[in-house]
């Protein structure tokens, strides 16, 4: 990620740390997994967005594999958690807002390296929101969840908003840290306000009414 | 796609926008999805295949990506299946029709594109039903039921054939626009056949009789 | 592979084979598969985690799809475990066997190519440990079980176990066949001695206490 201000290295490393703690949180609420679960899950969730970006941008092996910190970092959220989990119960909030900010930092740095390699301002939103919400998707297919990401809560809105600014922000020359922390600042607004009002997007008529999803 | 005759890339798109339907019909059917994850189903399901071919040919990053127009169709399908939902029970036929075309045309370029890319004649094969079965598996996967690749009525079969056909007819020299659409209607007929009658392959002996799966 | 030595080809033959037997079998007691699910269940156990691996390092078309006896002998074990199935009760132990016997040799030939291919030591240990468990964990979300890598007697561990004796060696000068097989056996033993004694690593305080995952 050289391509990005030293600040915003920052901001993808604590991405990293806050979806390895959500991810590891997650795996204790969802499954009954032992530390290495735990961890695991918590490490696949802090990688997974950025690993399936930069295998499609044909950037491997990837940065998150390149650089040691990313992997301590996530595998520390996944401690972290574990330690944690006892106090599952009040952390309710708490795995929404990491979950949220893994979601904001990793769209707009998605975004960014994927108008860095050259995709055209369409794909690059798209493989931004997918950076933001892969690790996430593949975190709740493991635990047999239907993914965040195509049930709830306004929650590829925002990371589609997030990625969205950011290349805007790049083709109107303007892209920089503090348009990046704006660009992840209103995506993380946007969600958490879909977590706290409980907003969803519309719904098709002919669905069945209520229950939650398979 | 450009070692592709362009009518081979109108089929490709139509695949794209059949698959994008059909993945989108899936979602409403399978889970309690607001219209983002009904459109997102659809993309995942129209791009995936295509996505994973080039990621294993190492054409990255994706030409589903590369090029508007699939992510485009993709997200029309599932915008028309949302506006679609409410007459949903009239359209279980339609659902496998789309994805029977998905399947054939996907299936014929994915392992045209293999050859193309130096694959020997099983992997190229492989490839190819892998193109055309594989943004259906994704889509089954996030809600949660076992694959139709696995489970169902001569899937994987059509796919294989079509793939089989088509690298047999490059290596004759006589592949072109007759023989791919020749190959893709055999794999059609060959799925259709299987969804009317509700064929499947013969079952392992020990297997428990009957239920679905998991 | 050509960086490694002929006796480790043969290996990662004989995993391929033991991982294709293995998917299978899985198959035919998780799911009602018919005999192409059953086949390509064993294809995808046998294949993956070696896909996700060169994936990762930018190797591809993948060595398991550019040498034709990967797919060849993942097929064969596909197809004897089809023939076997009405045994199934009596092949519990085999299934596991398999198991680690596929986990042991690609965690180790995992490891190495990745050290081969410039990854740093931490990389490279997650990356071996990932071509072991990888095409298991496509396996279980396929059928829809949580992976085994997540909740499971001491899956990960002899995994990463192997990796990390495998980076050492390398790293140590000493690598070479019988460094191999002796990663490749404590994994096996390791693996082998959590399923016998259904060993399991700690669980997290405040998980809820037993049943299984999701």
């Amino acid at each position: 990620m050289t391509t990005e201000p030293p600040l915003l290295l920052v901001l993808d490393l604590i991405g990293t740390f806050a979806f390895g703690l959500n991810g590891a949180l997650t795996a204790v609420r969802a499954a009954q997994l032992d530390i290495v679960g735990v961890v695991t899950l918590g490490v696949i969730t802090a990688l997974g967005g950025g690993i399936i970006r930069d295998v499609l941008l044909g950037d491997v092996p990837p940065a998150t594999l390149r650089d040691w910190r990313y992997l301590a970092l996530a595998v520390l959220g996944g401690l972290v958690a574990f330690a944690l989990s006892q106090w599952l119960d009040r952390l309710e909030m708490s795995i929404n807002v990491l979950d949220a900010v893994g979601l904001s930092v990793f769209a707009v740095i998605g975004a960014s390296k994927a108008v860095a390699f050259g995709l055209g301002v369409g794909p690059a939103v798209i493989l931004g929101a997918v950076t933001g919400v892969g690790g996430g998707t593949i975190r709740d297919t493991l635990v047999r969840q239907v993914p965040s990401v195509l049930r709830s809560d306004l929650y590829a809105i925002p990371a589609l908003l997030a990625a969205a600014l950011t290349v805007g922000a790049i083709h109107l020359g303007i892209y920089g840290l503090w348009a990046a922390l704006a660009a992840a600042a209103i995506c993380f607004a946007v969600r958490m306000l879909g977590v706290v009002l409980g907003l969803n997007a519309p719904r098709p008529r002919g669905a069945r009414p209520a229950s939650d999803g398979g």
